[in-house]
């Protein structure tokens, strides 16, 4: 059975030493002193390698069933969910006025990584629930808030998204599902949705599905789109639950990973809905969710892997296999671990660097959220907003990378399911694709938030990069190892960035041909500058002689690897884009 | 069902216009005339197409069943597997001596591409028995080659290679497997064997196990190994079969793909085997099969993600999805195919590029391999020597990384088992691990093969790139676009090694934190090889007016690509190297 150890110190270390959440004048923020936020941290993680972790590979082996229209999840997810609510972890985050607790988001992503961490099949019952709520609570009427909101922020009931279509998934302009007006003010909502997530099972009594359609006089494509509230049971006036809505499972899919949730086909045959937000604007309020989905997909892409790098260092420190080439390190003992291997730290210090920072990365970005919402920041907004894209495409990307690292230091062990590593890679493989497949999150940077508000936003990433490399360039034992890098990796970003305005505006396919490299370009230069904010705080940790010098050591150490090993990349990212369209788009469609 | 078509015009351009295979004059190459060759790669890929590629998916989902001790194959292997048989496929190029049909290897290779492609959980029982077949050939007394091979040639028997033991898999010299010596000269041998891919089934009469075991006298270490036969059934004196051997299968593995190759834990309880070639010497024995073995993965590692890629390009032709940013290219359709996309086309020409490449280096380093054997040269040995932790290593990452490319081009479709798409990354990952896991690949090519016979290979190397960029300066078409950024790239080789050289004398770490980056780098000079040769072939037909025009451009085409978009990843790699062994052996083992 895979191991989990909640990395609470390096949660702790992000949130008050990096982002120094308590002395953050956003309102509620200075109930979050140290103390406070590792009590949190310590129950959830708890919960999670207590609970949820040990669930996780029987849940993959027993995966979902269909049952005479009804789903039915793994054994002890029900139980599980329980704890979940008794806990009151899905309500950690939400709004006091429906029973919310009312934390910040930061504090919903520290503890959700840990959720995802042990169980990430099992967390998105919750996950999606959490995004159908902001949904609601941003676009719904004061009615619809009282009647759904309480029941979802406890999770009696919970939420899906149906976008998706068999013959449309990006491109929802297309879409067929049909809502037809009554004079109730309910529509009908008729049509097929596909891959819908938590689509149906057996936690809640309850399924509050968020529905694309097309209502009658929107015009074509996207701008006739709404967005509707069905209800699996009616809701009765009293809030208890009526009869059975017309909306049912039509099959379950078969896939690669997330066995334990249930993703359905969902067939609805004039199943009664209500509109959610304005008419004709539903992919205004679909976005509400689509956001906040894909920064929890981002950190889905790096939670995943973590207990895959967890396991893949108590396998290298268990299996002894070889002899250190600088003589043996375990002379007793018939060889050597794994981990005297030097191939053997490469992989795991590319995981180790990359988790890190993106744990970093993934906590900033929800500050930035909170510092959004809660201070009415326009440029946290307008940061975020840029950032949504790399943090989702590149955390996911680099995160499934980095299961399959893990996997390999397994060898012949890491392709035999019993020990769990190909489900951390299996898992994985969906958080590139889902919630907007990551060459679209690289069409979004690159087409829509590079020039978004005249090119403001990554106006002011670069200013904030270049402010940050200055305030520290006497900091001698940072500047080399960290600001440098740092900054010809900026360079290099904004080459490209300009690459893009130069040729761009004459032919759009030299941008569009560059956009996955950008996004990874991107990515790599907010990843270096996180680690270059752990550094400063860690060196000034040690510089104070606060905190555990032994793990800010490890930290400084760990940055520095990152620097020197994967910060290069952004000089074939660069080649990349620089090469323009021509190549890519040279043949014929015959030639493939 | 996902389509195979197989890919015969390209491999005969490689075959005929770049290896100019029926000019060479190794012994019986005269009759591998450019029609000969069509004829037999189309009956392979007839064979491949309509019979073992439909097994592919059902095989997959239905996977082996051991019953009472006995494995059965999916449904319709029988049957296919007969096929091969009848068709000589398994003969192809054996000794004629024992029934082969002696052709060279390289057509082996040729029409075994098509082969994996089709159906790669299949292919491997006759993959393994040719391997059995090497060993027994190149070391077997000529009562065991009689005995065994002609059956083995027509694979009425199959055969297996049993080196990994709960315990060990890649350091061999702790491996527990007893052998006792009989009066009769037979060995009874004892202990357990796991990861044994074909270890049992329902498709051959016999399967002869090459086990690697401890007979007393020999020492410690791989010093004490033998290399011994132990048949399922024993063969009396008359070439029949005769009792039931002390061989038994204790389990089939639960594994992330390859579910239609029965992957066993065989458990020998004394069962009677034949030392093949000399006593304690298995170890060389043996790596007669690993070689072969590991250009087989190599092979595997690209075949497996061409039917991907073909898949995708399919289903971006079909799937209607946004329209073009340069303006609607299906006006009259609800959208434009996904192939008109930027970012579609990045990834498929990275497939492309990389396939195409890949394709020429495997059949390259087959037919030095015939040159080694058929003609006895001594520089083809030394090179593919040097070429063969590269041809595994490389080519199985970066096949593993098409199929992953490939299914994302589906989005959530890819993710779904009945598209196929999910199998073809599961069945590609196991590449990257057997057969000495792609780091031990990595180690192989810095800690043995570049200073081997005094680095003469490397040297070789190196001196026929600069030779090649030499004789093509002149050509204007070729020298921009392919000969300077070969040269570039291989200068990073070059420096790279010289790193070594001078560091890793003093620090072995040095060298060895940069062997997974070198053995990648090494790939991409020789993929950048293998396009600058196809290019100034493909030129060579365009300026004299020989062959198809369309298919040459798209070759140039693609080589570009290559040449802009892949080689620049060597830069990278060099960083990574350069940076030596101090952040990779920084941390204490607690640390992690």
């Amino acid at each position: 059975m895979p191991i989990y150890n909640p990395p609470i110190r390096d949660l702790q270390f992000v949130l008050h030493d990096v982002l120094k959440l308590s002395q953050s004048d956003l309102p509620g923020h200075d109930d979050l002193d140290p103390e406070f936020t590792e009590a949190i941290l310590e129950a959830a993680g708890k919960l999670s390698s207590e609970v949820l972790a040990p669930l996780n590979l029987p849940g993959d082996q027993q995966g979902c069933m269909l049952e005479n229209g009804v789903v039915r999840t793994p054994d002890g997810f029900g139980k599980a969910f329980e704890a979940v609510k008794e806990g009151g972890w899905t309500a950690l985050d939400c709004d006091p006025e429906y029973g919310g607790q009312g934390m910040p988001y930061t504090m919903g992503v520290a503890t959700g990584e840990m959720f995802v961490s042990a169980n990430m099949a099992f967390n998105m019952y919750q996950g999606l629930t959490h995004g159908a709520y902001s949904a609601i609570h941003a676009h719904g009427t004061d009615d619809q808030k009282q009647t759904y909101l309480p029941k979802m922020v406890s999770c009696d009931w919970t939420g899906t998204m149906n976008l998706t279509e068999p013959h449309c998934g990006t491109d929802l302009g297309m879409l067929r599902t049909k809502a037809e007006p009554q004079d109730d003010g309910s529509y009908l909502i008729t049509g097929q949705k596909i891959f819908i997530s938590a689509g149906d099972h057996d936690l809640a009594e309850n399924v509050i599905h968020l529905v694309l359609a097309k209502a009658p006089g929107g015009g074509e494509g996207t701008k006739g789109i709404s967005l509707f509230i069905v209800p699996k049971f009616l809701v009765n006036e009293d809030g208890s639950l009526g009869e059975r809505n017309g909306v049912s499972v039509g099959a379950l899919e078969h896939k690669m990973g997330i066995h334990a949730n249930a993703t359905c086909v969902m067939n609805y045959d004039g199943a009664k809905g209500w509109l959610l937000g304005d008419l004709h604007k539903g992919m205004r309020a679909m976005f509400t969710m689509m956001n906040e989905a894909r920064i929890g997909v981002g950190l889905q892409g790096y939670a995943g892997a973590v207990p895959a790098y967890q396991n893949a260092v108590a396998y290298a420190k268990d299996r002894l296999q070889g002899r250190s080439v600088t003589g043996a390190k375990n002379p007793s003992g018939p060889a050597d671990p794994l981990i005297v291997h030097p191939d053997i730290r490469r992989s795991l210090m590319d995981q180790k660097s990359f988790l890190e920072g993106a744990r970093a990365l993934s906590l900033w970005g929800a500050h930035l959220i909170d510092r959004s919402h809660l201070g009415n920041d326009a440029d946290a907004e307008g940061l975020i907003s840029l950032m949504t894209p790399v943090i989702k495409g590149f955390l996911t990307d680099k995160g499934f990378e980095a299961t399959v690292l893990a996997q390999q230091v397994f060898g012949g062990h890491g392709y035999v399911e019993e020990w769990g590593m190909s489900q951390f890679v299996r898992d994985a493989r969906i958080t590139m694709i889902y919630e907007g497949a990551n060459g679209v999150q690289a069409l979004d940077l690159v087409g829509r938030k590079l020039a978004q508000d005249g090119g403001k936003h990554v106006m002011a990433f670069f200013a904030m990069i270049k402010t940050f490399c200055k305030d520290n360039a006497q900091n001698e034992a940072i500047a080399t190892d960290f600001i440098a890098p740092l900054k010809a990796a900026s360079k290099d970003l904004q080459t490209a960035a300009m690459f893009f305005m130069e040729r761009g505006m004459k032919n759009p396919n030299d941008a569009l041909s560059g956009s996955y490299d950008f996004m990874h370009l991107f990515g790599h230069v907010t990843l270096g500058f996180m680690w270059a904010r752990m550094a400063v705080a860690a060196q000034s940790g040690l510089d104070t002689g606060t905190g555990d010098a032994d793990f800010l050591k490890t930290k400084l150490a760990t940055g520095r690897y990152y620097m020197k090993r994967q910060l290069p990349m952004t000089a074939t990212h660069l080649a990349r884009i620089q090469s323009g369209a021509e190549t890519v788009m040279e043949l014929d469609q015959e030639a493939f």
